[in-house]
């Protein structure tokens, strides 16, 4: 996606003054809440509610979809110490158990991301009807990707995620219905016939879970 | 866009009782903001500046955008009442007067949009970081277009909107720093070579802007 316009918003927007300038911040590391994907071309959309626990390096994810004109449901454990990732069938009490390869990325502004701006979204001209958030872009030139994310200012929460590389295209991410903290810690405990499920080969990171 | 997901989300999401339900709402009408606009291919990307006055029927946009390789700079003066727009290039002070012959629409929810559900963006765990939203989805058969919106709970403020259809392709529109009210109503008044300027044939509409 041409970075033109984005970087644009670097003129374009209300910066603070230096003393004040945003810095690349770090979510809680105890989060749950729910996104929605939505592919830029029309066969990829989901929805998934997510935990993610940075202490303990582990994300599980509850996710409906639909692509390329069927629909798919995903319930994934992503065990990032065991280096092990669970796909989980509830209704069929089966389990695939497959190596993970990648290693965790906390749920953070990269450090090198230039600032965009800190906007409103909805309006400060009454109370309740206003969230501020800072918007940031990169690129990850090793997978030729560029993205632009949006965090809360208070409690650097993630709003959105534009992320788009020749490998996946364009996809926006929104989040919603966040909490701090973990509602459930049973969420990251495998159930009982997963951990008898034979260890398949492959290279797997968090991407193949979609 | 498939709306499988979207529509799912009726079942995903917690909407309220009936007695509290959401109902499409009308944003204030007078707002005055900014919005980016990314199209779904890499070759449409915009940022403006708006204007919007629902009470004398008049729209003010100051754009600038990334299409096809190449930018542009819009300045558009829309004054539905007098049923012309007008397009200012205020370096040149020069003018080009057109015929507007669309119908104002105000900035709202459309009457027959489906609630999708009521979300919190952020995170309502600590104050001042989470912003209540209501989203809506919903068709245009006559553009065989599908829209997804969202607007603030508390003074229906646009927030964003996913729009699209053959035409136009997939569009994500993001609004930000609203402000109920106009700062200055003189962006509303053409500048004096615009008064002079001939009045052109052809047909235009909003979209006929970008």
């Amino acid at each position: 996606m041409g970075s033109l316009v984005w970087f644009t918003l670097l003129g374009f927007l209300t910066i603070n003054s230096c003393a004040g300038r945003p810095h690349p911040c770090k979510s809680p590391p105890l989060l749950q809440g729910s996104l929605s994907m939505i592919g830029q071309s029309e066969d990829f959309q989901a929805i998934a509610k997510f935990n993610y626990d940075a202490l303990e390096q582990r994300i599980h994810f509850g996710e409906f979809g639909y692509y390329q004109n069927k629909t798919f449901h995903v319930d994934a454990l992503l065990l990032y110490k065991e280096g092990v990732m669970y796909k989980i069938n509830r209704h069929n009490k089966t389990c695939t158990r497959k190596e993970l390869k990648s290693s965790f990325h906390p749920l953070k502004v990269p450090h090198n991301a230039t600032l965009l701006g800190q906007v409103v979204l909805g309006s400060m001209s009454h109370h309740g009807e206003s969230l501020l958030v800072n918007s940031w872009a990169g690129e990850i030139p090793e997978h030729k990707a560029k993205y632009l994310l949006t965090f809360t200012k208070l409690g650097c929460i993630p709003v959105s995620c534009l992320y788009n590389s020749p490998k996946t295209g364009g996809i926006t991410i929104s989040f919603f219905n966040n909490i701090v903290g973990i509602v459930d810690p049973n969420v990251f405990i495998p159930p009982p016939y997963c951990t008898t499920a034979t260890l398949e080969e492959g290279s797997n990171d968090f991407f193949s879970i979609f």
